[in-house]
């Protein structure tokens, strides 16, 4: 452990008496450092020579407590100089703030056997709790496609899409019958020792098993609003790119939108009919060019791959008879008439082909099925007109 | 009339000796003038001093008695010169070729009230014959809204989604009780006095009665795919946007929509599930960054319209009971957790506030629904979550 005690003591304390992605505490770290800070607020006096309020909260968290407490529970509390301390996080430094939350994470509470550094190329998969059932199975498949792919699939945890996301990559990640599942990263607005919400107790416990479950707030803390505003940025800031799958125009997912936007993160929408207000909000972003275009597991890889590495399967049509032709053939096809049927010596002159070649020509389009004869003259089948 | 008879009969010869957008007559055309190539080509002799077929079949043209019979069918032969003679189709002269298609038609037969320079500011409305339901829904509202802007649509009256938008424009056009319907242009791949396909006869001669056929073949002409492909560049180059609203990855809209691109027209695409084979075409040119998404008719007027003339409505979400709080009063909503309930003086910690201030906010949002009381505490309602 190449962190020194004092300064992880000091993170847990500082952690322990700000709120998750507070941008004056992060500032204040950034500028100060966590063991400089802590002192100085621990011995903060108000012009009468009383120890503050602040100096008076600090003074009663006792950091070593908690981390034991916290190690009881199977939680870690990971700061920036550990092996595993996610370095992206490190470009929330300079990405300023969005309603008061922002800034590098003081520390980080993980439980679950994943290491944090492991998330250098993960994806988020962010969207509406209110998803639709066309929602849900996209998300589910892209969280598939991404977990097979080696990647880790980071998300919220959250009704709807965020879910979906971490199922896909659970079931995805797991060539059949392999013991390992696809390992996937839950991010909290509360502490990382509980869930919310409770429904998905199940696959977040699965999650703190085989991936890692991640909150910025001490354990034990309820979920908040601001702490879901702070979670938000998190799940942008470690992973190299991010998909909305459904988001409404308010939409929360918009809020992690807008911070992978900030990071300079890739940041991906999946389209839906635009009959569906769940779609409005990532059709919105696309058409702003804020936002890339995809459709499934495949093109996100391509997205967030490095360049060749994950190149989507080229989108191989099956080949019609129509490819088969030779160019003589096909310059007979092209003349050959939709409706009413037309005499070889008129599909002769629009094609600018003799009658020879012609003739030759509807011969072999004939044993294809994209000629028929009718009245005495030649149309195109139904098939070729497809 | 301010052209001379003899360049508008040369020109109809021209028009029936040589196929829609044969990229070398319109080259030629445009090198020499149809006066000049008619003459040349009239007159042009084989190495044993034969006329050559061409110039046979030239002779043979009665381009007086064609101009009367089609009068006679209700059509006109509309050339460059011409006072209704659209401008914008001189785009297509440094526009290059798609499959030997291309060039500012020799002329254009038309069949309806609707002079062809009001499409000066028209939109093309084009896509999938095998439309799905969604898709036509889609067309027939945007016909409905260019209609209603006063605006031409142009589609080329195929089944599915061209169909859709004409009808639309149709319907769209007129105010409850109007007498006039919105006018509509279908560009034909066959004569403009025929039909295709026969099952849209009625919809095609509504058109002729209010709006315009118009074809680039000569009258009587069978559809065959050559036609189709010239009939593609007309579409998007009299149009000033085209908007895609389905089509699968072959689609013959995508030619519509490269031509739209070579003409540096805007290029619009309706996106739709991800899980729908028709719209991947669409999708695929989206994510290219070739066609900018449009979610319905507001935001095709926005792209098509002079800066500021068309601005989408602003989509107003109605105001919710979070809108209508000051911002202390918010500040203390951001800080009530959403699952366990919480004791005021741990609310006021979160948020910064004093007691009383929080105790104020929370009366008033408990009177809005925000928060509710449980267990002793406070928490957020499921609306205010929501």
């Amino acid at each position: 452990m190449s962190v020194p005690d004092r300064e992880r003591l000091a993170r847990v304390a500082l952690n322990r008496l700000g709120e998750p992605g507070d941008v004056k505490m992060t500032a204040l770290v950034a500028e100060l450092g966590a063991v400089r800070l802590h002192d100085l607020l621990l011995h903060e006096r108000d012009p009468h020579g009383l120890r503050t309020d602040v100096a008076a909260r600090l003074a009663s968290v006792d950091p070593c407590g908690e981390l034991d407490r916290s190690a009881r529970l199977g939680l870690r509390f990971v700061v920036p100089g550990d092996d595993e301390w996610p370095e992206p996080l490190g470009d929330l430094a300079a990405a300023g703030s969005i309603q008061d939350r922002g800034g590098v994470p003081v520390g980080l509470w993980v439980k679950g056997p994943l290491r944090l550094d492991r998330l250098v190329d993960a994806v988020a998969v962010v969207g509406s709790r209110a998803a639709t059932q066309y929602g849900a199975d996209v998300a589910r498949e892209i969280g598939a496609v991404v977990a097979r792919s080696g990647r880790v699939v980071v998300s919220g945890a959250a009704f709807g899409i965020d879910v979906a996301a971490h199922r896909g990559a659970i079931s995805g990640g797991a060539p059949s019958g392999a013991a390992t599942d696809g390992p996937t990263v839950a991010v909290l607005a509360c502490g990382a020792d509980r869930v919310y919400p409770q429904a998905h107790r199940e696959v977040v416990d699965h999650i703190a098993a085989t991936g890692a479950v991640v909150s910025e707030a001490a354990p034990g803390c309820s979920p908040q609003r601001v702490r879901f505003l702070a979670r938000n940025r998190l799940i942008a800031a470690l992973s190299r790119g991010t998909v909305v799958v459904e988001a409404a125009r308010r939409s929360g997912a918009l809020n992690t939108a807008n911070w992978a936007g900030r990071l300079q993160r890739s940041l991906m929408g999946v389209p839906g009919p635009v009959t569906s207000a769940g779609s409005a909000g990532v059709h919105e972003l696309i058409r702003a060019g804020a936002m890339t275009l995809v459709t499934g597991g495949g093109d996100v890889l391509e997205m967030v791959g490095a360049a060749g590495e994950h190149l989507v399967e080229e989108h191989r049509e099956p080949s019609t008879a129509r490819d088969r032709l030779t160019v003589r053939q096909r310059q007979v096809l092209d003349a050959v008439p939709v409706g009413r049927p037309a005499h070889p010596d008129s599909i002769a002159r629009v094609a600018g082909l003799g009658l020879l070649e012609v003739r030759a020509g509807l011969a072999r389009l004939l044993d294809s099925g994209l000629v028929e004869l009718a009245d005495g003259g030649w149309r195109l089948t139904a098939e070729a007109h497809g």
